[in-house]
């Protein structure tokens, strides 16, 4: 697996581009996004398990059951959400729109959006912004970067990332970019993540990987806890390699491809952790020896979620009893007594809890680990070989100025 | 229902004392309490339900299951959590000495914790302060007041109500304190609540009470989340009101006294919530219209739990896309398109969304409506006639420094 420079337009036949379209306030902001697949693109997508869905979460649904995708048209600033039937219908325009210009049918553009809940999108804005997109796209890493600094919002910078593996005697590219998770800004939260690859795979194995990949990747993310009305991942894979197609979830292939694709999101997931509101550090908890998986995360979820634990990150302060507190209202089954709990960042690595009481440990020497980034914590539950791995980060003031004050 | 001077001390045959015994810093603070009644007590209680629990909370399941009580020993400083059979030994052995002093069965004795996660109770100070307590015991108002002054952690006040009934030609009063709900210092969380009644009442009529006003009241709580190891709520009736002896959860004067003790529960719950954490004003979430009451409580929690909802409760901005946004993620079945949210204060009333969108409103005068205190938000899911109410605070910049400071 090699790391490679650039993002969504690394793979063979991928185009993109981003720029101001003028629906965000500060005129350097870009706003606009679009990628591009020269080739039909079988596709795949996880979306918000909220009730209140924005629109074009209702618009992709439809497009990724149906399977075959070409574009996808991103804007930042207006979240196209509680919008009612006219918000419906602008996500159609802008397929519409996009289709026309790119010489594709609308059922195959993809729409996303993230920003303010409530407001209609600019159809004029995006309409203009639509135009000069499809008129700039390009395969370039340059390109690939403009996309993903269009779909930020308050994020503190771009997240891509691209990767290439051999699948027989090809070279199979995986490329992604996302937004930060949490309700970033007011109603600008939303976690956006567009991943594009040149593998030539079946929609059904796909649709499988995706699932389960994002279970452990993005799902395993929280900010504070608030679920986004938009959030969406979208999968678009172009067979552009030429490799044999892969349609085993089982065979060398899929899972040399699962392993790639398992790497972006994980690597994606972890940098919105990492650059959530306020954050300063990443905190990273794993979980081992649960009854099963899903107790696994249901533990690291509860303490990486809790926001005394989070405070106690931010303060520095090995604050074990929350963690144990956090485990035990978790919802998961387990025996606090024999609970191990370790702490560990490049500054070190310390035992705090053993058999659920406090191990004999150095306060000083526990603060100077809480000074590293990331923060890892690891529970040990000591039942079975339940695992899992849960992102997050601390909890601090400058969460409650950038969510406080947003709109005063 | 008159509302009347004093706390647990207003019902016949109710004792208690608070003082400083030394295990919390700082030689002003009163850190242990003591309730005593004169006669048997009925006694019922409701306690945690993390998996990890305090062993007071252990101690006082098997007293409530048994049913009869004396006392109740309390201290803060130290939460008695996470400490193993030790923890447990030293419940048993602050019943026995309360139980010797004050010729009672040591079984008839509750216990209950405060404070830092970790630490062995210091056993004696502990023993001296029991000694202390039972000694300067009196049914007096301004021994309730020092008892409820005792119980506290880092509450800005102390909390406490009485109130009085008339049940047939008796008069009953019911009497209460607490402390604050949320980890309101690091590891010093725990909701504690302690009422007193000179009511007559069979034990499964008020442990059936009990279980129902304390849903309604103090689990409708959440000043940030995270449930405590050591959550506990005791209900303690000695009869001497002289009273029918009410054995009919549905007689007339089995509603009486369930009006009090609801009364007296919800009281304590506001005042826990208007005093969490940090916070600056009350946050009142009313749901009506859901299809039934569980479905609102999940409805009305999500939305005060949210701390993208708190923040924008902090900064007055009228965020409803955070609202709509929680009720969507609660877990409860609705349709966004049918929701009204009204807000309202002491500053006035205001619909924010109808239909679920975005209602005709001045921003100027939600921000006015949102400086109020408590602000309340009403929402109206249009469905069926499930309702329910939930309290929470602000989430505000004092809210991370308490809890990121704390140890260091």
């Amino acid at each position: 697996m090699i790391i490679t420079n650039g993002g969504v337009t690394a793979p063979i036949g991928f185009q993109a581009a981003g720029l101001r379209a003028g629906i965000k306030a500060g005129k350097d902001n870009k706003d606009m996004a679009i990628v591009y697949s020269t080739k039909p693109a079988v596709c795949a997508g996880t979306f918000t398990r909220n009730v209140v869905k924005a629109a074009p979460v209702f618009w992709d649904q439809k497009v990724v059951e149906q399977g075959v995708a070409r574009a996808i048209v991103i804007n930042s600033g207006v979240a196209n959400a509680c919008t009612g039937k006219e918000g419906l219908m602008n996500c159609e325009e802008e397929a519409r729109i996009a289709g026309e210009l790119l010489d594709v049918a609308k059922e195959h553009v993809l729409v996303a959006s993230t920003g303010v809940i409530g407001p209609q999108l600019p159809m004029d804005i995006i309409s203009d912004g639509i135009k000069k997109l499809t008129s700039q796209i390009e395969d370039s890493v340059q390109a690939a970067d403009d996309a993903a600094h269009a779909i930020l919002t308050t994020d503190t910078h771009k997240k891509e990332i691209a990767i290439t593996v051999r699948i027989g005697d090809r070279e199979v590219t995986v490329g992604g970019m996302c937004k930060g998770a949490g309700m970033i800004h007011p109603n600008m939260g939303t976690m956006l993540a567009f991943i594009t690859s040149d593998v030539c795979i079946e929609k059904e194995v796909l649709d499988q990987m995706v699932y389960e990949l994002v279970e452990d990747s993005f799902n395993m993310v929280s900010v504070d806890g608030d679920t986004s009305t938009n959030d969406t991942c979208l999968v678009l894979c172009n067979a552009e390699a030429g490799n044999e197609l892969i349609q085993d979830t089982d065979s060398p292939q899929a899972l040399i491809f699962k392993e790639a694709l398992g790497h972006v999101m994980t690597y994606l997931a972890k940098q919105i952790a990492g650059d959530g509101e306020g954050c300063t550090r990443l905190f990273e908890v794993n979980c081992f020896g649960a009854v099963d998986n899903k107790s696994a995360k249901m533990l690291a979820k509860a303490v990486v979620c809790s926001s005394l634990t989070k405070a106690a990150v931010f303060g520095k302060d090995a604050n074990w009893g929350r963690i144990l507190c956090a485990m035990g209202y978790s919802g998961a089954d387990f025996d606090p007594e024999k609970v191990k709990i370790v702490i560990k960042s490049d500054h070190g690595k310390l035992t705090l809890v053993e058999n659920g009481t406090a191990a004999n440990y150095s306060e000083e020497i526990a603060t100077q680990i809480l000074s590293g980034d990331p923060v890892i914590c690891d529970l040990y539950v000591n039942q079975k070989d339940g695992q899992a791995t849960a992102w997050g980060c601390d909890l601090t003031y400058e969460y409650v100025t950038i969510n406080a004050d947003y709109r005063s």
